[in-house]
């Protein structure tokens, strides 16, 4: 059994570029680190491209079936290798690289319940959005460019494998999201702390678009004029804004019990 | 006027020491960082004890009234000194010790709408359940011991200064926290996965208490039996949970439309 030792492998050398959003994005491909990330990747239909890990790692799991349903991407790697491309601390002695879910922008917009983010920037809210807009029963999301990589770890880490459960676009253009708006018929409701009409005094109207925006900014001028419907939560006790995950989760929470 | 430069000097010794929990816990008092966290504790009327800062950040901001009106708690320190303290990377050259506000159990008892917090363990969700529980319009907090300690500057940052906005007792004793709930006049609701009863299915009667347990393992089951609810958020997609403050947060804002 071959194993790479050396830092300066090509697959190697290849794994650690994939550790820049730039590489990720023009591989389209990205990198999960640990057992129990990439099994769930792996049970949610995600295309694994290659697997590295050690020896003992695989003596240690060889009877799970996800190992035995992919021995042919198997990688293998000294410990000190992984431990030395790993982002984790506390490498698991597994990493896969994964090929990025290709979806088109009018499979997620033939939705009933879609979600559009506006330069979400924090990676655990990111993570929390998508993992909460599943089990809210939103069907797709679309992300604008600005907003942080999908496939960020950080991000992998919170969606708890959520991102494979809904199809998603990331990196839209504005002018494209506001000229696919233009032309669905879909009824556009904004999260947005200037209005007066409450998220839970609203009547929402299927097939929807909610839009979340940018924790500090909000949402864009240019979408926010497109918008059917602002809504906001009343906030009490002068707190001025709340977590953009949690804002996300009551709104889009409120919109499943319809 | 004076300026401290050692790390050896005792008013720096024992600051170095508000850095660990248990002699934070030993003198009830915790650490502000930054300029924004120490200005809205004390807009929110907290109590502090020293402030730690260079001549130079007096110099930039002494036309500010947070400034203007707590010279009496100055303590001057070299750049390098705050530094080589401080927990953030980037050190914002002020440092505050706050005392720990006091309150006692009979005081967030006797409320409307009271959170009990059953050893959460992230500070992140910690601080934006705070956050959260104040926006939503809950009145007081009853933190069970096992948490994560409130005054942890992770907690401190992501509640945004909530802390400072509603009554909370923490290091609640299990048997305290169930003698307090057979005694109370308090409709007991309690976040549970093992139920069949929905969260937007259920009629709150205040007062009220609503329970959130520990991220994996949820509320222990002495506080669980206690319950006159028991309530869950229904999932979509196999997703199995939700963060445990977006979760919070989603009970919190169906209570609040009450």
């Amino acid at each position: 059994m071959e194993k790479i030792t050396s830092i300066k492998n090509d697959k190697i050398k290849e794994l650690r570029k994939l550790y820049q959003k730039k590489y990720r994005k023009s591989k389209s491909q990205f990198i999960l680190e640990g057992l129990r990330l990439i099994r769930g990747a792996y049970k949610s239909g995600a295309n694994l491209e290659l697997i590295f890990l050690t020896e003992e790692y695989y003596e240690k799991h060889k009877t799970e079936s996800f190992i035995i349903n992919n021995e042919d991407k198997f990688v293998y790697v000294s410990a000190n290798l992984i431990e030395e491309v790993a982002d984790t601390n506390n490498p698991q002695e597994i990493i896969a690289v994964v090929n990025e879910p290709q979806t088109s922008i009018d499979e997620v917009l033939d939705k009933e319940y879609i979600l559009v983010i506006d330069r979400i920037q924090d990676p655990g809210n990111m993570g929390t959005i998508f993992r909460t807009a599943a089990a809210a029963g939103f069907q797709s999301i679309l992300i604008t460019k600005g907003s942080v990589d999908v496939f960020n770890l950080k991000v992998l880490r919170s969606s708890v494998g959520a991102i494979y459960s809904l199809p998603f676009v990331k990196d839209i253009e504005l002018e494209e999201l506001t000229e696919s708006f233009k032309e669905s018929p879909l009824s556009i409701y904004a999260a947005d702390l200037n209005t007066d009409n409450y998220y839970n005094e609203i009547s929402y109207q299927k097939p929807l678009a909610l839009v979340i925006g940018n924790e500090a900014g909000g949402i864009r001028p240019e979408i926010l004029e497109l918008a059917d419907h602002k809504l906001k939560i009343p906030l009490k006790s002068n707190i001025e804004s709340l977590n953009a995950g949690v804002a996300a989760g009551v709104i889009m929470f409120k919109i499943a019990e319809n």
